[in-house]
């Protein structure tokens, strides 16, 4: 089972691409990909679109695992991230894979056990739960496994486990 | 010049095609598009994202003119409404088109000639400014054509014509 993980936001997305393999989660791919506050706010969605689609491409990963947004204080940001996600939920939807919704406190108990971790709870966790061999340069990158860690913890499918034993 | 006008919604989408001729707006094509509430929330961005490339493939305008999203009491709704209008936005820009957005205030000016009208002064303005040979069925294309008058409204681009004239 192979994902895409994704940590929305505005001007900065945390990707992550992670397959389970004999049981272990390993990471294949990750960046934050980061679009200019020069360009006009469809040309921002747009790349970022064409991104989540390029890497879906390369990758063909099965299922989308992404944050949900909840309540926010500073209602702009969260209209322009709902925005992006919008277009990633649709990219993902229309290339075929199936999508995942985490709240941030699924995420927190999924990776460190506690839903009101913190940051640095979640960095030190991942690398624990992860097979990591490149160099993680953003913490958006960490957000993007967090959440693709939660997809396993929650998703991994048991009837298809069971399926594969008796097939 | 031919556009698509939106009035983004979750559940109902009002979708308009324009042209102007002659000077005049012509309405080409309206519908509002509903989606079902007992498919999933990406199954429901998606048929949005495909009913919106559809449109566009057919009548194939230059422009998408969209209503801007402006402070909600209800949250929850802002941000479905928001993620929609990503889905939008995205799928105009990756076909080529140019994207105006217009806040109520602009379309209410543009229509009514005051900032504060209420829908039905919008609906019963519609029809004086347009030239609609079809039967409107809903008010969310109501708002769609307001959408796209107040593209001509403002986005009438003056410096076009004087190129048109000179060329």
């Amino acid at each position: 089972m192979k994902i895409i993980a994704i940590d929305p936001g505005y001007e900065r997305l945390g990707i992550a691409v992670m397959e389970k393999i004999d049981g272990k989660e390993v990471l294949l791919y990750s960046s934050c990909f980061i679009t200019s506050k020069d360009l006009a706010h469809h040309e921002r969605l747009t790349l970022v679109g064409n991104e989540v689609e390029r890497i879906i491409k390369e990758y063909k990963p099965q299922a989308l695992a992404i944050e949900k947004l909840f309540f926010s204080k500073n209602q702009k940001t969260a209209l322009m991230v709902a925005e992006t996600r919008g277009v990633i939920l649709y990219t993902a939807s229309r290339l075929g894979l199936s999508v995942s919704e985490y709240l941030p406190v699924d995420i927190k108990i999924a990776v460190t056990g506690y839903g009101k971790s913190d940051k640095n709870h979640i960095i030190a966790m991942v690398p624990k739960l992860v097979k990591i061999t490149k160099k993680i340069q953003y913490d958006d990158e960490y957000d993007a496994i967090a959440c693709g860690i939660t997809y396993f913890a929650h998703g991994l499918p048991r009837g298809e486990v069971t399926r594969l034993s008796t097939a």
